[in-house]
C-alpha cells in the first residue's frame, strides 16, 4: 500500500509549506492545485471556476425548483467537480506515494489509512505568515492592515471548515480526525517536516 | 526563564511514558504524582484523600446551606488542596527547567508560555496500552473485559474533561490550547519524545 499523507490546515499557518518540505525530503509526490488542473482539464470547465466549486461547499445545498429555466440558463455543475475531485484523488493515492493538501483527502481515503496531519497557528502567527508571504498564496497579505487580514483569515478558515464538514460530516480540525496537528506558531516548518518524514 | 514542557493526555494514551522520557532525554525534573505527595506533606492530609480531591472538580461547584452542622461535620478541603496544587506548580516552574503532567498546568502557567502537550489515542490504542501495561498506572486493565476497559477510560477521561473546563475555562484537549497533539496509535513515544526534546 503506498505511503499517504493528508494535509489539513488553517489558512496563514503554512501547511502549504510543509506539504512541499515534506514531500521533498520524502521524495514522493505533492498534489494540491495540481488537482484543480487535473478537474479544469477533464471537464473543460475553467480552472477559476473549478477552484470555486471544488473548495466551498454548495451556496444551496439541494436544488430549490423555482422555474426550470433558472436551472437550465445556471447549470449546476457543483456535484460534478466534487465526484471528479474525488476520483482524482483516489487515482493519486493509488499511482504512488504522496502528499495531498486539503480537500478532505483524509476523509476521502479513510480506507487506505493515510497519516493525517492537520496544521494550525494562532491569530498573530498566521497574521506574520501572510504579512512576510505576500503572495496570492497568501492572499497578498502585505497589503492589508492587520485587523483586515484577521477578518479575512477567520473567513477563508470558516468556509474551509464548513467545505469539510458539510462533505465529510466530521469537525475539521478536531484532533479526533488526525494523528499529528502542529501549532506552527511554536514549532518550525522546517523541523515538523523533518519529522513527519522520519515517522512516516 | 525556564523551559517548562506540560502535558495533558487522555487517560491510556502513555502521556506519564511520554513526559518521563522526553524529560529524560532533556535531563529536566519530571512532575507528576510528586505534586500529589507534595500537597499531602504541606497539608497533612492523606495522599488518597488529596489525589481524590485534585484530580476532580468538585461535586457540588458551591456549598449548599442545607444546614451547618452538615458542613461542620465533612469540611470541604477542596478549595485548599487546590490553592495548593496551584502554588506547588507554579514553585516547581520557577525552581528548574521542568516537565508537568496533567492537572492544568498549561493555564496555572500560561504567563510563563510553557511548550504545551496534549497526548491522545484512538480508543483501540487506549485498551491496547491499558491490556499490555497492566499496572495501577493504567487501572490494571488486563483484568477487565475490553468493554469494561473502554467504558472505564471514558469515565476517567470525561472526568478530566470535567475538571480541565471547571479550573481553566478551557475545553480540555481542544488544539486551540495545545502547540502539539500527537495521536499515540499512529506515532511512537520514543519518536515522539525525541521530537519534542529537539524542538524545545
Amino acid at each position: 500500500m503506498n505511503k499517504i499523507i493528508t494535509i489539513g490546515r488553517e489558512f496563514g499557518s503554512g501547511g502549504r509549506e510543509a506539504g512541499r518540505k515534506i514531500a521533498e525530503l520524502l521524495g514522493i509526490a505533492y498534489y494540491d492545485r495540481e488537482i484543480i488542473t487535473e478537474i479544469a482539464k477533464r471537464t473543460s470547465l475553467s480552472e477559476k471556476y473549478v477552484q470555486n466549486v471544488a473548495e466551498h461547499k454548495p451556496v444551496i445545498p439541494f436544488p430549490i425548483h423555482t422555474g426550470r429555466t433558472f436551472w437550465a440558463v445556471l447549470p449546476d455543475y457543483g456535484q460534478a467537480v466534487q465526484q471528479e475531485q474525488h476520483n482524482i484523488i483516489r487515482e493519486m493515492a493509488s499511482k504512488s506515494d504522496c502528499v495531498i493538501v486539503g480537500r478532505g483527502a483524509d476523509y476521502i481515503l479513510r480506507e487506505l489509512k493515510p497519516f493525517r496531519l492537520f496544521i494550525y497557528s494562532d491569530m498573530e502567527g498566521k497574521i506574520k505568515r501572510c504579512k512576510e508571504n505576500n503572495s496570492s498564496d497568501y492572499d497578498n497579505g502585505a497589503n492589508m492592515t492587520e485587523n483586515e487580514l484577521a477578518k479575512r483569515i477567520d473567513q477563508i478558515n470558516k468556509s474551509r471548515a464548513d467545505y469539510y464538514e458539510f462533505y465529510t460530516g466530521q469537525k475539521w480540525g478536531d484532533k479526533a480526525n488526525y494523528d499529528l496537528c502542529i501549532n506552527t506558531a511554536k514549532i518550525e516548518i522546517t523541523k515538523l517536516a523533518e519529522f513527519v518524514s522520519k515517522i512516516c
